[in-house]
């Protein structure tokens, strides 16, 4: 089972999403089955590398200008984070351009180390305000996580994984995902936002159960008249018991 | 997914168009799910197989006889081919008639061979300035991927596979197609000429999206004000928080 999720490390909705959709997996009876697949999409892809607004500031712009509004949704959003263990510092974090954060996620993924390097970027953005639109900063998490420190530069000084960053991005359109975090399940389902686990966990188990149909044996599938079986608090009497 | 090429051995932005089109398909997430057929396409169905002329020369008699205008159009064609890793030597590449090289590539067909055999071909003629239409050449080629030297001269002796490629072009001429390299997806989408990888990767990712839309589960598809999820960069509050 394939699981790839498109999201923004900007996003604080996607990190939220993210503790969901883990908690669903972790009671999901397949989930060594399951292949987790981070792909990337820019909420802002023209925004600066460096910004003198706070988080709050951004926000307030794209309100008309009412910071007091955009503090409280904001801190709205760290109270959701809370309650799934992640303590945000909205107050501190550095709006920037993820652009290079994702192309060293791709890198990441290359050496099996993709989701250690998408939990470590958006624990750094959330919850430490750390600045990923830093060499400096994404160099130090890429070595906290094991990638190499001379690969990493490289990457970080060139313009490697720009096409597998566009090819997310394009296909993210072609899926018609217009926001994140978004789920793909399998290439057949799609889940937007960071719903609850229950939704996650039941998506999981209707997908796999879909995809590993049971085979009967002993009998017809449905009760009928001549199972031994109770639907519905009805038991069926079996025909061979007929008129006992 | 079925893509057809209509292209033919003597153009130049067939082997360009074939390098874009790689270039799309290795970042194109169901690339195992894709079958590329080529088809037949002769330019110059009338071309001499055996031409005193060099391919300057050939391009300069259509343009009313300017050797220099061509060989500088013919050079800018080179620089292009440089920037997909192709050594195009145009100045030695002979002129000829692709009837037989597209015979050639049917029988490779029907050994699960054509894209080698396509590959091959366009590699002798374009960089290497081998003689597409002399039948030791082809002889060799064919030799060189594998396919029987004994079927292979009884092709080239014969008149196998004319009908095929005649049924090729019959249909490109059905489908509108003028020009190569015309690329046909499922038969329902065309891409004229050798685009950049990009459009190439984007129209793969929205056919197959089309052909293989998602299910929403858990709610809506696009981030409605009820969803916990980013778009644009605003990222909308949860019914719940509404109003705070």
């Amino acid at each position: 089972m394939k699981v790839e999720i498109w999201s923004d490390l900007l996003c604080p909705f996607c990190y939220i999403g993210k503790r969901k959709f883990e908690g669903a997996l972790e009671q999901f009876a397949h989930r060594n089955e399951v292949e987790v697949v981070w792909r990337s999409f820019e909420l802002m892809p023209d925004a600066a590398r460096e910004s003198s607004q706070d988080m709050h500031t951004m926000l307030a712009a794209k309100l008309g200008g009412d910071r007091a509004r955009a503090k409280a949704m904001n801190d709205h959003v760290t109270a959701q984070a809370a309650t799934v263990g992640l303590a945000y510092d909205l107050d501190h974090a550095h709006p920037t351009n993820s652009f290079d954060a994702h192309r060293l996620i791709h890198l990441a993924a290359d050496h099996g180390l993709q989701d250690a390097a998408k939990e470590r970027l958006l624990a750094a953005h959330f919850t430490e305000a750390q600045h990923l639109g830093r060499r400096d900063t994404l160099q130090g998490l890429a070595a906290e996580i094991g990638l190499d420190t001379g690969e990493v530069a490289d990457v970080l000084e060139g313009d490697a994984y720009t096409a597998a960053v566009r090819a997310d991005e394009t296909e993210a359109r072609a899926l018609g995902i217009n926001g994140v975090p978004f789920f793909v399940i399998d290439r057949k389902y799609g889940i937007s936002g960071a719903q609850p686990s229950e939704v996650f966990l039941e998506a999981l188990q209707t997908i796999w159960a879909e995809e590993h149909p049971l085979t009967m044996l002993g009998g017809p599938a449905s009760a009928s008249a001549d199972d031994a079986a109770c639907v519905d608090d009805v038991c069926a009497v079996p025909a061979q018991g007929r008129g006992v």
